[in-house]
């Protein structure tokens, strides 16, 4: 196979295309949208039609003890594995490509590979992860977990879903033992790699073809709660009130100024948003709320994080309401390694896609890799960096080049056995 | 009975103190405030127990085909009839007093008036009325609407309780039929006089023992629905953003500042407030919020609603966001009776009790009946202005002193018939 400045391998745009279509239609909704949480109906649909696509592909076919699906291209030194893959859980009412992609992409570049270029020297995996999202039982990256070691303190019997399944009786419904969660733990991956759409703009605003991703974002996810005094809605006067509302909506506004003035890529975003009592002529006891705040720099996102208690003191002193914070998550960056991003840039260039470094405002399972093994992301562009949304977008042609750096990388790693700097 | 500059009716603070614990005690809850909606266990049992209170009082008890309970103290001429009284459901979480009070000062001064007067001129009657609050069917004032023949258009099938009971349901479940609501319509009723709890710290603040309503504030309730774009909380920069959220934090400000530059009494509350899809880590695409308004003043309050709606499409339109705003209740103010308002100021009088007049924030039956006979109502201080509370109080004295303002000026209507001016 060819060196820098061909393209070594061909995956065309109709079969990235037909994957993300036909995989796409499990657990579609009528009204638009993905319903495919872990361990549903919908999901062991996707994970069958994968493990044929795997099948067809000449892969060798298994899935682990917790659900984890691999497609393996076995090497001539089998000890050793690459791993390429994402997850196909969905958020609710997500798009086609969020996480399948990166699955199918890692499907058609093992099957490229055998195909056009035999057996590897080392072998080569994809995989279908569990539960990154955690949409179903807020186990965010539980297949990742399983597969590095982290699964140890996982409640199996108190996690519930929002029918009050337990992860547990999830698990059992489709065939697996949960009490042989450790069975899922590898210790022969030399490297993961993962491609991801975007989900941002980003690329897709510069017209350029691939992100070669530094790290993950740090994050810091709380809950703001403010306390003022219920009243009557039509015998309060004005002045007399305190209003928890109006207290939240100034400091919601504080709250997107302090990324504002930082400019990109820092962001900070106000989703979720409970009033109590909550009637329409009853001025708001309490509102709560939920902050998520991230940057790439963990030094900027703690000023961030101070400034924004700092805005919310003055607001609640300001109008005489109580004021509660609560870090509910905080989540170090996690930088990618930089021998593989060097093979992912270096593999952009064979193809002739243009490129960038960026950091991943997102979380994905590549985060929990790179904290283990050598690790590295590629991003396609998202059209109008839409995302967790049935409006997610990329181009089959976007996908199939995304598809022939990933693959390009992959054989200089398994075939021409770069050594990683992990290693 | 004596004339102006003495107190005719004795009501001692303690009676008044009982009624209320006793009463307040059906449907209270354990962390404190009252579950007593329409129809429920505990309306039943509030019900029994009132007219287990009239019958000691020596009234004739019965209830009407809708559920309204009353209890006659029968006069000379027994073909027409003074009304007082108010309702006895509550919000959430309700206080102790509101709508209940009106009930227990009409029984008291009912019960005073028999001891104390003898047998009236015209018969008198006290009333607890249904499902005022309309927080179990959304039926406001059903039992007023009932006695007056405005439920014709009534759909008995069709409104629901949030569990899904039919309005018919819960009727026949405590023995009423549906089908006879026509049989609750009164056509000799020559005055309605209601006494209630402020809900607004006016009485209170100024140290002021009566309020004389002069009428019932116009009211409009309006829901705002706010559209931008869903996107991945991590990944879309601050600058790309179309987030529903902020945008509706900037109209809540906005439409508070529209009723702060008015001043007393001009209020606008959000008391309502839901973001879709809702997830921390999503920039919320839509939110939808209630805006209630209200003016004693029918053309200020139109004024305000057109300021409302002109403030918002200006942040809708500066922040590239869908807006809608739907009236969903709009009431005129309905003035009470000048002659009723002045034997209330004069009963003050007599009771050397001080007096001022005001206007009702809040709806009561009263604008109900207010629009169809001669009609007032009595405002009794609320401690601190706390109202749809548990928080809710009065002090027995000042119950006691509002009873025997609402028995003289049913003397004054009912033993020396003093004309009404809707007569």
């Amino acid at each position: 196979m060819g060196g820098t400045g061909t393209c070594p391998v061909m995956i065309d745009a109709a079969t990235m295309g037909r994957y993300v279509t036909e995989l796409g239609s499990r657990g579609e909704q009528p009204g638009g949208g993905l319903l495919r949480p872990q361990y549903s109906e919908a999901w062991v649909q996707a994970r069958d039609l994968l493990a044929d696509w795997m099948r067809d592909a000449g892969l060798e076919v298994r899935h682990d003890s917790v659900g984890n699906l691999f497609g393996r291209l076995v090497g001539r030194d089998d000890r050793r594995t690459i791993l390429t893959g994402s997850h196909i859980d969905t958020v609710r009412l997500g798009g086609k490509y969020d996480g399948a992609l990166g699955v199918l992409t890692g499907l058609a570049a093992l099957a490229a590979l055998r195909a056009q270029a035999g057996t590897p020297a080392r072998s080569l995996e994809v995989v279908a992860l569990c539960e990154e999202e955690g949409s179903r039982f807020h186990a965010s990256y539980f297949g990742s977990r399983a597969i590095l070691g982290l699964v140890g303190g996982t409640d199996f019997n108190g996690l519930r879903d929002e029918e009050g399944v337990t992860l547990a009786q999830a698990m059992r419904e489709v065939g697996l033992d949960p009490a042989r969660y450790r069975e899922s733990v590898r210790h022969e991956i030399d490297a993961f790699l993962e491609l991801h759409i975007e989900q941002g703009p980003v690329l897709y605003e510069a017209g350029t073809d691939i992100g070669v991703v530094t790290g993950i974002t740090a994050l810091c996810w709380q809950t703001v709660t403010v306390t003022g005094r219920a009243d009557h809605a039509g015998t309060t006067p004005m002045d007399a009130r305190r209003d928890a509302l109006q207290g939240a909506a100034r400091m919601a506004l504080e709250i997107a100024a302090v990324a504002q003035r930082r400019g990109r890529p820092a962001v900070a975003t106000i989703g979720m948003w409970q009033v109590r009592p909550g009637g329409a002529n009853i001025v708001p006891q309490q509102v709560t709320f939920s902050v998520d705040m991230r940057h790439p720099d963990d030094a900027e996102l703690a000023a961030m994080v101070t400034e924004l208690r700092a805005r919310c003191d003055e607001v609640a002193q300001a109008e005489g309401l109580g004021l509660d914070t609560e870090m509910i998550k905080r989540e170090a960056p996690a930088p990618t390694d930089p021998r593989l991003q060097q093979v992912l840039a270096e593999a952009a260039e064979t193809c002739e896609a243009s490129w960038r470094h960026m950091p991943s405002g997102a979380g994905h399972d590549s985060q929990l890799f790179a904290r283990h093994l050598p690790s590295a992301m590629l991003f396609v562009p998202s059209v109008d960096g839409r995302s967790h949304s049935a409006a997610e977008y990329t181009p089959d042609e976007a996908c199939a080049l995304g598809a022939r750096v990933l693959a390009t990388a992959l054989h200089r790693l398994a075939y021409a056995c770069v050594e990683n700097s992990g290693e």
